[in-house]
């Protein structure tokens, strides 16, 4: 099969690539062909197609016309902060040019069954004034211009998927860690930064309380999900969207698996300068009913320290992903 | 203040257009201008200022930014069956050029509130597998190309008022009777011909059966419910998007009162074909619980008999709505 992964140069997308490219298979088909677009694609795997350029222009979608991916993995897109700074941007990017990609996808099908695309979405798509327990029936109402681009596509990549069109399999991303030490566009940078601070020892001033309670990923774990995504047997579930199965975890408890793992004093290291309205976005997650989603098989990263320390590898740590 | 009508040229556009007129006055609030854009726009009320050709042209957007409204009701678009045989068209109109208004309405403010957008959006954004009752915790999921991206405006839509940009309220419109009899493009065109056609004491075949149970509004009582819908007081629900109240009737029961309000033998003269694809969409409409739009003060057309009488008057029938 050919394999398309937009957004290949960003943090998430760069995890994305390495797997393919060191599993070389997707749910047991072999990857006949892989390609990366971003606007900036750095050194890339041996072999990978590069298809630099502005994703919603139409040299990039005619080269990805060209190419005429089976699965493709989309991830590109302006992070959250950003999009709010800038909602003219967000529209460009986060839908409108999603939207000329999945009209390319569908319209580039060689005959075949419909090429598949795993969405990258969000769990911003929920908003803040979360119900007791996260479960598929809470109503979705985005507190960010970010989160309602991402619902807007995951409707409209549910109706490609019901016309045929496509086969659509969103995913709402929770916090993924640990991002580069690097600005990023996202309110929610602190959650890696924590990471990063107390891997070198160093102090941080947090932007939430200890108590503050997040839904957390590694990018290593979150790859390999959109991965297993592509190939996973979703049903008749017309939505077409999930939320990954999540640790759900306080500040100090993921500053106590950081003291463990790296030997540090995190709790002298850490201190908390709260601000309302990160605390209101990111701080006060509920549980999440997520059966659905593990019964298809996407998984956590297993417990707080396994987190932190598959967090911290690089993307192209060889070896299996569960032993990191 | 300035009133603008997208979709003026239109069915339920022209109701609301007549009705603006004749009020000339908006929640309490004088209309000092009335404007209409559509593709077509056929004889105005007096003084109503034309803006005719396509909503997603750089031309009628810099008219609508110069004519600055404070309250646009947005009712073009392209309709569920056209829509459905034209996806790419259904973007173009339904979702793009919509995106587009709603920036232009926001950018044109002239740093009073934000500008009110009522939007006529539609139950068909719910779905053909209902439960037992649709309430405001129903999931959406739009069986039709037409009600996803009625949905993702929605969304968008709510996005915009989050941010203070527009003050938007999104209606959900039910099956809208009495139609033109000429060709629509909407799957539910059946609905309309049914009353023209006992009014006039045709015969007439239904694609679907007498028990088929759908939602029913007259096109006056939709445009009342539109022009509400632009001062009702919405409280914080951050969605923004609230279902009309509807009088939920079957087949038969429009029957009856159509042979009771002509004098006609409706039994005989309708039949039955059922088309099971027009049932699940069309035919099973459950009961709505819609006490949330009912106490912001919207309203359906009280009885299936004032329903086809008021559904057959002109749209500029003169005198009160709720007497004829």
């Amino acid at each position: 099969m050919k394999v398309l992964v937009t957004g290949a140069g960003g943090f998430i997308g760069a995890h994305v690539l390495a797997l393919l490219h060191r599993q070389r298979h997707v749910g047991g088909r072999r990857i006949a062909a892989l390609a990366a677009v971003d606007q900036r694609l750095g050194a890339l795997p041996a072999g990978v197609v590069a298809l630099q350029g502005d994703l919603g222009s139409d040299e990039v979608l005619s080269r990805i016309a060209a190419f005429a991916p089976d699965c493709c993995l989309h991830l590109a897109a302006v992070p959250g902060g950003a999009a709010e700074a800038d909602p003219a941007l967000s529209r460009r990017v986060n839908l409108d040019a999603t939207l000329d990609l999945f009209d390319t996808l569908a319209t580039a099908g060689t005959g075949g069954p419909a090429p598949v695309v795993v969405y990258a979405s969000t769990i911003a798509v929920y908003g803040s004034h979360l119900p007791q327990t996260v479960t598929p029936h809470t109503p979705l109402r985005p507190p960010l211009v970010y989160g309602a681009h991402k619902l807007a596509c995951e409707v409209l990549l549910a109706d490609f998927s019901r016309r045929g069109r496509l086969d659509g399999r969103a995913l709402r991303l929770p916090g993924i860690v640990a991002r580069p030490r690097a600005p990023s566009g996202l309110v929610s940078a602190f959650m890696s930064e924590l990471l990063h601070a107390l891997a070198a020892g160093e102090p941080i001033t947090l932007p939430v309380g200890p108590e503050a309670t997040a839904w957390w990923m590694s990018a290593r774990r979150c790859a390999w999900n959109l991965v297993h995504g592509a190939t996973m047997p979703v049903g008749d579930d017309p939505a077409r969207a999930w939320p990954l199965p999540v640790l759900r975890l306080s500040m100090d408890e993921v500053v106590q698996a950081l003291s463990a793992e790296f030997g540090v004093d995190g709790r002298a290291l850490v201190g908390h300068a709260p601000r309302s309205d990160v605390e209101a976005v990111f701080g006060r997650y509920p549980p999440l009913d997520d059966r659905i989603p593990r019964a298809l098989g996407l998984r956590d990263d297993g417990d707080a320290r396994a987190l932190v320390r598959r967090a911290l590898a690089p993307a192209d740590a060889p070896g299996d992903d569960d032993n990191l």
